[in-house]
């Protein structure tokens, strides 16, 4: 059973596991929790050195009795409390995801993962069924399908405006990890262990759950070259994959981690036989429409011509840019109704917050490819 | 005598004027200072309109105790509750700026004012005098000085990268005003009495102020054509400007309202002897540089070969976009930081926020600017 | 009288005044008119260095006695030859062009002259006589009015896609001259004596020329400072116009040569009460094309969407890149149509070639702005 | 025994076989050859349609008796002529190069061979054996690597700007083929018989071709899906290539002639463990490059800090385009200087010429992307 949510608008009371001082993607959840005054964090297993994550809790403002150093005591106190937490960002390593996702499922407290969701099939398998069992939400955090113009690309798609599709390019090129590295961001994210792979779990997961949001198309089967490029490198750190989708679409997948010159450059261009679509994550604001026959079109966010059911995810007129933050914003502020709609009878079903069931699929997607790489390429089937 | 500011990192206690429902400006100033956690908007005179204001400000969580429909009521109440607000948020239109700057910066509270300053040079000269009366801060948010890349190039210019700055052309087209209009945002921006001046105090002044902060150069003279194309509008929606720099530079100025085909095209480009630097707003984590005699480079926000001081003010990763609001957010953190300094003894001198004088400044700017106009562009000095 | 031009297909016989070895716009005259096959070089009066004008004729294949170093001997042969050179292509320095001109079109043969027209007024005038004189054509390269995208832009405007035109920007921008230089092209450009002006002649007079050829609109009167920037330079090395137009409109034009990071910037920006268009020189196979209220497209040469009529000046499909040279060619190309069909009773009135006209008013554009710039940037009009 | 050639700098006088009325690449050939005056044409055999042969050989201003209608009757007039052509282009459907080029080859006339080489391997053989019977230079032209910013990024690659290559992504995407077609240049292109291949053969070819020539690497194998979007086409209208390439690298190729919004979009991105380098046809005189670890400089054909080179590829200065015939020109015109220097000893080897193995290793990889294709994208070798 879930824990009764608040009926006013008041902020969702948030914690957090992971995100401790130095982290990168916990400061990210807690802005993009913050930007629209939708949630307010009161606890946290930030850490799970006890000084750091207490460090951490101070630096934040949390009250001491609500700053733990171990996640199931967080869960279970803050169950406990009147007053506990009705959501909790998971924002650890993916090897740690699976733990806490389970102890606060099992508590009806909703669940905000990271992804991708686990850094082993067993351990995603163990998410789902604990997901299964609880009546609290599971919101997995692949935040680019929270772009306005991402939005407007898969309505575009929807309503036939790119016709039948036939031929999609994605890709993630990076060059952070060019050469060997330890610092902290790197050290989990090449650690078989930890990360459970390389770029194509990391990034690659983005690009291929970002190419069946738009398309509304899944992958039916793939073909996938994993390489490591890097001396001395555990995981993969570039990865080419061939595609055949539903209703005969093909497509290429490219991730990699040594591109040197691309800082966080995720690509999608989609051709049907009526339009192509073309965006770059480093551009969210733009999408170019082209339709058969017609000159290109710059279609930009709350720009002239844009149909107003983007409104919602956006904060302030065209030309006037926002960015990441806002885009992973969109996605906590949709968390925030959906958990108040919850509530009340609503369903996540009703949202187009990625689910558990969007996690099983990156992780049959990472499956998928480490099986086609062992297999010198082969085509393996990606069960729907 | 300023108020007691907190000693500990605990939010800035902040109230509003102006910024009830359907504002633009308003809610900016409210997710800027939501952002980075370090004001809570505790207080609000959202509306003249009493049950608009209270609507805003239940909409907003305030208590009901400190919505006001007053501005006046609410600096006195505030000035004496013990925990009353340590800063004001002012963003109505122009002309609504002098008087609850006055009530609050008298009673020692911080003032956070939407530019331009003023409507008039009279009610300016009532600001400054109010704000060198009082202890407290008068900080005018020209939030496109905060943006990274800004501040990149001002300190670039400063080191000398540039050499003798010669040639300097900013612009600042929109398109939003080409035809008649009479919704909100646009109707008290094209009257006279409440705007004080069309393009070229709502868009102009941006453009001067940012040019004179990134070059460090003061502007001497400029000769200035102001034009109203759209029948029937009362202020200019286009201002071209001839510009004569410190140090013999020599500039030209565009602001137009009535640009089709840009949006919120803010952009400089500065030429000395030794490099140059292009910037444009609509992709602000971007700077191009060129040393005479080299290739272009394309500098970018957390990139390869970026100086370290930018940190501060940036959030993530290059590559993952920052936007608008995390430009304008630097500021009110900056805010932040410069209003717990003071309890301390430090200086609003020792920070890049604009102040009262960048105010003033401005509007003499725009007064030149009509005194040129109106004198078939004539050169006309602005005082340094 | 004009000699009898060919009334087959056969290419028109040239000569070439100027352009001997290591000149620039020589060779590029060169290119344009052999790149259609309309033109055969035959004769040529290359340098008025003896030895320098055989090997140059030598070099480019010319018979022996086809080989002069005196124009007026030329001019006097060819006319004199059954096979004589049909017109001639003026591309010596500014202060050379006068007297060539007057020489070949006292004897019918055509004129094609680089621009600006001449040096000083006095010349421009006495060219005028001359062809005012003569049955034969005057054609000044303004080559940039021959590119495909400049012709649309110009047919759009006179449909009146962009409304009533209100506010142009116009600007030529290099840095080649950001540092003093003695090397050829250099030295006779930054000569008073040889160039009659700077920046202002040599870069903007193309600026002046293409505004009033797209947007159909004469400039009547300009507001101008002139500057040299670089110690020892004897003319302008940027110019900074406001311009008044017909009709109302406004606008600035910037002429630099000392502006780093910008090699051949010629750019337009046009916006009317409808629409507007931007096009950049750099990338001269694209046009931006705005509707009021609707998405910017990307209108490209040959591209889908595009209209027929520009089929005769492009030569391969879209995407398929042409260039300066190609755009040159279209000139030439024209030319070559008029000069025969001048033969037969057609006019250069009926081509958009530039003409003498356009020479003189590109004269007095240049005499306006130094008239301006000495004068404290008063307004001077530009007779139409 | 090759013809004799010219000893002077007269141009070389060439014929055609292919090229009449309405068609695209022959008309590129003449102009391409035309652009530096290298070549004068002077016979043709431009249709096997009599009549039409004859209007566009006189269109062209050909000698009525170098007008032919069979070219094996050309090749028999021009070889036995004292002035007859000392080299031919071949410019007719794939099917129709090998029986020509024997022809010529057979004779000493050197031979230029648009690509690929043949429609089938069996013709392409044949024309390998004329060519190692003949003393005659067989030239392949792959314009696409006459580009000046191609010619700078092979050397800077070979000069070990990139360090060792490690990622390579090329691709080369149209829209023209989207719908079913039967205009000229679709219907042969789309005919098995007469082209051999769809994409992978038409443009495929040029990017695999182009992506050897800058790397200095070859394919060794790859794993191919070909696929025919367009109901009733009979050729491949998208491809989709997994390469491993020597020295251990990656890559991903793409041809498309159905991606709706691209025109003529042939993209290199090529990423090493030092640098990345990016170039786009469209775009042809700019070229990206990153060294790791530094900012993205974007380099320009004769921009600043271009190496000296390139000069010989190049006619005019930064900022002033060259497109598409200027690098098809260069082909030309180093084929021209190549023909002189063969008939003093000089040898193909000594240029960068595309040679008859460039011709017989692009029926290779077609064909391998075909068995490729047809066994379920496994992998094929590349032999050497």
């Amino acid at each position: 059973m879930a824990r009764t949510v608040s009926d006013t608008q008041a902020p969702v009371r948030l914690g957090m596991v992971g995100g401790g001082e130095g982290a990168f993607i916990g400061a990210v959840h807690r802005m993009a929790a913050r930007l629209d005054g939708q949630f307010q964090l009161v606890a946290g297993a930030l850490s799970s050195d006890p000084a750091r994550a207490r460090a951490s809790g101070q630096a934040l403002g949390l009250a001491e009795d609500r700053i733990y150093d171990d996640f199931t005591a967080m869960a279970e106190a803050e169950a406990a409390r009147p007053d506990g937490i009705e959501a909790v960002s998971i924002v650890t390593p993916n090897h740690m995801h699976a733990a806490p996702a389970q102890a606060f499922l099992a508590r009806g407290i909703h669940v905000i993962c990271d992804k991708p969701m686990a850094a082993t099939p067993g351990q995603a398998q163990a998410m789902a069924q604990a997901a299964a069992g609880s009546d609290a939400l599971f919101i997995l955090t692949h935040n680019y399908t929270a772009y306005p113009m991402i939005r407007a690309a898969r309505s575009m798609i929807a309503e036939g405006k790119l016709g039948q599709l036939r031929v999609v390019q994605v890709e993630y090129a990076q060059d952070w990890l060019t050469e060997a590295a330890d610092f902290k961001q790197a050290a989990w994210r090449t650690d078989p262990a930890r990360a459970g792979a390389g770029a194509i779990g990391d990034i690659g997961t983005h690009a291929f759950n970002l190419l069946e949001f738009v398309t509304g198309l899944q992958i039916e089967s793939l073909a996938a070259e994993l390489h490591s490029f890097v001396p001395g490198r555990a995981v993969d750190d570039n990865a080419h994959v061939m595609l055949r989708l539903q209703q005969g679409a093909r497509g290429q997948l490219w991730a990699s981690q040594v591109a040197v010159g691309r800082e966080n450059g995720l690509r999608l261009r989609l051709h049907g036989d009526k339009g192509g679509l073309e965006w770059d994550q480093e551009e969210p604001d733009r999408l170019w429409f082209t339709r058969f026959g017609e000159p290109r079109r710059l279609l930009t966010r709350n720009g002239a011509g844009m149909p107003e059911p983007l409104q919602p995810l956006t904060r302030i007129p065209a030309g006037h840019p926002e960015g990441y933050l806002e885009g992973f914003a969109n996605l906590y502020t949709e968390a925030a109704r959906a958990i108040r709609a919850h509530g009340t009878g609503g369903s996540q079903a009703q949202t187009l917050l990625p689910t558990i069931e969007d996690g099983r699929r990156g992780m049959a997607f990472i499956a998928a490819c480490q099986t086609s790489s062992a297999q010198d390429a082969a085509w393996v089937s990606l069960d729907p």
